[in-house]
Formats: C-alpha cells, sequence, structure tokens
C-alpha cells in the first residue's frame, strides 16, 4: 500500500504542483481512506519526501545502466535529454516552485542530490568527454558542470520560461543541444552530427 | 558634490559589497563630514538606487556605441566580455547577494534593467546573429537570450561560483565563449576562430 500511495502521489505532483494536492485527492484516486494514508504517513511533506528520494534512487541506477551501456559522453548528454523529453510533459510547472516555496525539507533533498549525484556525474561525462578528445580541452569542467546544474532549476521556472510560450521539452532540448555544442571539438561535431541525423530518422 | 559622492559610493560598493560599507565610510574617503552626504541623499540605500541608475544609462551608451561601430554579433559577445573583463576585478562578490538580500528596491531596479535592456540587446545579437548566417538558424532566441540574462546573475552568486576556486574574470571567460560557441555555424567558428587568435597575439 505505501508504494502505491508513494507512486499516485508521485504522478499528482508531477501534473499538478503540491500544494494543490491533497490528501484526499490522493485517497480518492486510489479508492481508499485518508485514514489509510495516514496510517503510512504523518503529513504530505513526508510523501513528497519520499518521493523525492526514490525518484533520486531511481535516477541513479538509470545512470548506472548509461555507464554500461558504454555510451560516449556525447551520446550520454543526449541520452538523458530523451530521457527528460519522455517525461516532461507530465511535470506542472508548479512543481519546482511549490517545492522551493513551501517544502524546505524536501527542496533541501533535491538540493543535496543536485549538489552531488548530478553535479558528479555532469562532472565526469565532461572530463571523459575531454579525455575522449570529443569536448575542447581548455573548457573549465567545474565552471561548466556547475552552468548545467543550475540549467535544470533554471528550465524549471515558470518565471523565466514562460509555459504558454514553450513547452517543457523545447526548453530542455534547446539548452542540451546548445550546451554540449559549446564544449564540442570538430572530432565531437562529427560524432554529434552523425547522433542528431540518426535521431532525427529515426523520428520522422 | 552629488556626482563624488555617487562615484565613490560605487567604487566601494564594487569592492566590498554594500553592507559593509557606511555612510561613515563614504565621507571619510571624501575628507567630507556625514552631515554633507546626508544634503543629498536620505539613506544609503538612496545611493545604492542612484548608482545603479547611474549604471544603467551609462551601459546602455556603451552599448550604443559599439552598434555604431559596426561590430559583427561574435564581435559584439566577445567585446562585452572584455568590457566585463576589465571591470570585473574590481567587484566584491558580496554585492550582488548584498543587493538581492538586503535592498529589494535596488535590486528591483537591476531586475528591471536586465529584463529590459539585457534582454533587448542579447535578443538583439542573437537575431543579428542567425541573419548574418553566424549563428545557427535552428537556435531559440528567446530561450538562449534568457539563459544569457540568468548566467550573468549566476556568475555573481558566490554559493555557486565560489571566489577561493575561481576569479570573476575566469568565470565570465568561461561562460561567454561557451554561450557563442553552442550558437555558431561553421561560417561563424571562422569569424570567431580569426577574434580569438588575434586577441591572444594582442595578449601575450
Amino acid at each position: 500500500m505505501k508504494q502505491r500511495i508513494l507512486a499516485e502521489a508521485e504522478r499528482l505532483f508531477w501534473k499538478y504542483g503540491v500544494r494543490s494536492v491533497t490528501m484526499e485527492d490522493i485517497a480518492k484516486q486510489l479508492g481508499i481512506s485518508k485514514k489509510t494514508i495516514y496510517q503510512h504517513f504523518n503529513d504530505k511533506e513526508e510523501i513528497l519526501y519520499q518521493v523525492i528520494q526514490d525518484k533520486t534512487v531511481r535516477n541513479l541506477s538509470e545512470m548506472d545502466c548509461m555507464a554500461i551501456e558504454g555510451l560516449n559522453p556525447v551520446e550520454e548528454m543526449l541520452y538523458v535529454l530523451n530521457m527528460m523529453q519522455k517525461h516532461a510533459d507530465q511535470v506542472s510547472p508548479n512543481l519546482m516552485v511549490d517545492v522551493k516555496r513551501y517544502y524546505p525539507q524536501a527542496f533541501a533533498l533535491f538540493r543535496q542530490y543536485k549538489e552531488g549525484q548530478i553535479m558528479r556525474s555532469i562532472l565526469e561525462n565532461i572530463q571523459k568527454g575531454i579525455t575522449q578528445g570529443l569536448y575542447r580541452p581548455d573548457i573549465n569542467p567545474t565552471i561548466l558542470a556547475r552552468l548545467r546544474v543550475e540549467q535544470i532549476e533554471l528550465a524549471f521556472n515558470p518565471e523565466l520560461f514562460s509555459t504558454d510560450q514553450f513547452t517543457m521539452q523545447q526548453i530542455q532540448y534547446e539548452l542540451i543541444h546548445h550546451f554540449v555544442r559549446g564544449m564540442l571539438t570538430e572530432k565531437g561535431f562529427t560524432i554529434y552530427n552523425q547522433y542528431v541525423n540518426q535521431y532525427n530518422h529515426e523520428v520522422h
């Protein structure tokens, strides 16, 4: 039951943000009573906290898979984009704003994840890219990894990117492609162009 | 006298941030009494507000000069970098943090400037770059202009970019070059490389 509550809460949070989803809503969607939810969780913030924690663990194992599959750094970046694209249309623009403003503990957990795992995996990507000659040797990996980490949060901020004007997919696509291109060497561009052409064939 | 106070306050704010600079400090540096300052300004925030307003006007006329000089969009971006580099070593990392946290009116003025003039001039740069075939035709000018505007604030945030680790110059250099490269076409790269080589000759 705990897992079902978490799964449903995640779906609703992603779709509507956190503030507008009540314990009542979650219970109703699952056809259970609010009392049942309170047997497992003290309040909505506890559910949110658990949802973020679980998601973090899942993302980490996805990243491990990526390393196992032996993608090169350029493919890796575009693979992350594909993953984000798949989920982005389900994400409410309210989600990040709600968490940041009203759920400090959950936001601290997200930040911790961002500072730790995400930062580390981007840094690794950049360093691997330089070693393989796909990214310029003269870039500063720490500064650019930080830039990329911050872009993730920027993209979720509806005050910066109006959701009337752009879909989350458009924003992510634009930012990641621009980010990767800014690092590429000539050799990197060859691989990048191959990947982009191949992907466009698959889509159209 | 008013202009001298503003000039000295600007110098001190840039160097030490706003919070740690007192009316006393400004008066002492000018060899005048605090009373003289209070004849012109009600408080420190009023001075700060005026400093930001004046700086905005000055920056605007610099940007107009740039357009008159007929630089192409790539040169224009790197020219802005040079201007920033010249001033960056004088900027305290506390400045933006202080203004954001403790001087809401002054920060609102800065934001207004950022949203208006800076946003507009970056958008124009990107559109001109596309028209001249230097930037990719498939980029989204609005999304990338927004990214660049936000980078200006990111670079000033010592929580993101540790000032022990990097100088403001390094951060600005890294971010602008990465930003421009991410937009370039092959034709754009030719011009960019010429400019970079030329600049390196001048420096070394």
